[in-house]
């Protein structure tokens, strides 16, 4: 995304002209972010090429997906759905990883059908669960079991995941036990050590901290993984006052790491992924002048993008034509949805706006899409894909009958 | 609902029946709630028998607004789809209002071509576009303005829409602006003067202040309304800690206010006539034993009802089968959703479960499938009317397929 004669492009396409041809709000991404992203994170590990699966939760635009597997990123999927997506946009089973704390019986059924690389257990039951349907389909099951490591991963509380109040993984004690489960039976095949810690960390101390419980573990137990899946969570940047996670330190971390323990690394990234490569294409419907601040009425909402209302989340907001002037009224940017939570921001100082502008809600290619809905009756939004001077429509706007 | 041998019941439908024949998670709904619902609302305030609009927000399923419809209810719309469903369940035209502070220049063609009672405009820039619009179509169109009565509703921020600082209508000074201004319009025919102050508002005080600055205003400019619109909100009780709001003060208060102004109410209820319609039926899949606390992993999620993640909203959680066995444990309901956040209830000395059992989540009638999504890839969950011993299809299960 750049200005080019004060006015904002993705690649080489106006935003103005997205907005004329496919109207708004629309969801457009950029095709050469994604790919820098994917070669920047490739590189970054190329040390101990590790399995890079992408989170298929953050976005499930299944041309996305596509893309993603051309350049031979596996998948890390949380449901039948997720998996399905995965397989329809061709990536090799073998390059699937299924997590989740509630996988159904009819789930891993599924999964074990189109023998993907790992089912990740988070609990003696599903381990239980794993074994029941193997044995009835006379099956050996590859799989991970999820350790809890107790660590904070100093991030929103809604979005960590691996402090024991949390309800993913097992603690170290348990997990020592499954090991030894996992030993006896005739239909698991214990192949990975998983581990998650949260969304959006930004501060790589937390990921070494996991990674010395990690070995200390390995150490203890004395049982060769054949992978050790780190998980995601690494954090990008939203705004000016957030840095992106250090993936060097991070990377230095894990070298060290694997020193002493010999597996291949997979990692689930979604958000270091697509995140940065979408913006939400919007206009402004209305503006409305009160004492204290204008409010910016815009024709996106919370049903579009939850993640302002549901985890406080700021996206930076940019509009399409830059001018030198800025207001000296408090802007807050909201949607047309008839509630209070239906708001994106609180600006200073920002430019000059009025009726019919454009305007860009920056880094929602994560979690944008994947979490919209059709509250208020509204129709989901249409998703572009550039690349270059070309716009592909990689999902059509929902039409309003379809709602009915 | 009710236990009858310790097993709980939907009007006379035993809940394990509905989910062997239909599976889980399930939104199931009782039409003798929703009567009655109805018939207490219309009860209080028969004495001027306002126009009652239901507020489809609350709840889109096009039978369930079909139900309520024949009861003679008219409908509260925010937006060209809601309109569209509002239509599609033969709701009169004429009993429309359609509300919302974004409307766009398509909304309010359809709806001047709908001929619906009321567009309820939320700011000058709205009502300048709908006399545009008018002027074109050479209509004349019946309006209303909604005013922000700076009404603390007390209740949760989120939900709060009455306060100057939040988006919703114009101040005091802009109304008696709007007033002259529609005087003078061709077009426009002002009808309504229209307030909304949040939801779930559980203590009628927050109304007798609203009415009183109703009366101030309506004093000053000295016009004839023929519609006072005052919204919804009624709030109902979501457990044994709050108590509905009370119907007949804010009878007793209406009823005060219309001595001096005689205009036709409107009423824009969604929460209070289906909120307690509605549970969510929904299996356990596993229990996670931790130190501290038990994890009750369900089979639904945040995607079916996203009330508790995104206002922090606590619904009652009953067991299929009643036993006397309390746990020791504390117990956290979760969905399956990679997010710490897909978190249902927190709760002590709840009777000792095992896996499978069934659960329902309780008065899930509004904002429960109207807010759901496809998150994780998971297909909408199915939803059912129960009359008497009579179950009723009312939305289909979404297919894994549809959403590829």
């Amino acid at each position: 995304m750049r200005y080019i004669n004060n006015k904002l492009r993705i690649e080489n396409v106006g935003l103005d002209k997205i907005a004329k041809n496919y109207g708004t709000p629309s969801y457009v991404y950029s095709y050469s972010q994604l790919k820098k992203n994917i070669i920047d994170f490739e590189k970054n590990f190329k040390s101990f090429s590790p399995l890079i699966c992408f989170a298929i939760k953050s976005n499930t635009n299944v041309n996305l997906i596509k893309e993603i597997k051309k350049f031979g990123l596996g998948a890390d999927v949380v449901s039948a759905g997720e998996l399905m997506m995965a397989l329809k946009a061709g990536i090799n089973p073998k390059k699937i990883v299924f997590s989740g704390v509630g996988k159904t019986s009819k789930e891993i059924a599924y999964a074990i059908e189109k023998k993907i690389l790992l089912i990740n257990a988070e609990s003696h039951s599903e381990i239980n669960e794993i074994e029941r349907i193997a044995k009835i389909k006379k099956k050996k099951v590859n799989i991970g079991i999820r350790l809890n490591p107790n660590t904070d991963a100093k991030t929103l509380s809604q979005i960590s995941t691996g402090k024991k109040e949390n309800k993913f993984g097992v603690n170290g004690k348990t997990f020592v036990e499954l090991v030894k489960f996992c030993k006896k039976s005739n239909n698991i095949v214990l192949k990975c050590l998983s581990v998650h810690i949260g969304s959006q960390i930004l501060d790589h101390k937390p990921y070494e901290k996991m990674l010395n419980i990690l070995s200390k573990i390995l150490n203890k137990i004395k049982y060769n993984f054949e992978y050790i899946d780190l998980g995601g969570g690494m954090g990008i940047s939203y705004n000016n006052s957030d840095n992106k996670l250090n993936f060097e330190k991070y990377n230095i971390a894990i070298k060290k790491f694997l020193k002493k323990h010999q597996s291949k690394i997979i990692f689930e990234p979604g958000r270091s992924i697509i995140g940065n490569t979408g913006i939400l294409l919007t206009k402004v419907v209305y503006i409305k002048n009160s004492e204290r601040k204008n409010f910016i009425v815009l024709d996106s909402a919370m049903n579009d993008l939850i993640r302002p209302a549901l985890y406080g989340a700021k996206h930076k907001i940019l509009p399409f034509l830059k001018k030198r002037k800025n207001s000296n009224k408090i802007y807050e940017f909201v949607g047309p949805i008839c509630e209070t939570t239906d708001k994106f921001s609180t600006l200073k100082k920002f430019q000059e706006l009025k009726e019919k502008d454009l305007i860009a809600i920056c880094d929602v290619g994560a979690y944008g899409m994947s979490l919209s809905s059709n509250y208020n009756v509204r129709p989901k939004a249409i998703e572009l894909l550039i690349k270059g001077t070309k716009i592909r429509v990689i999902r059509k706007r929902q039409n309003l009958k379809d709602l009915m």
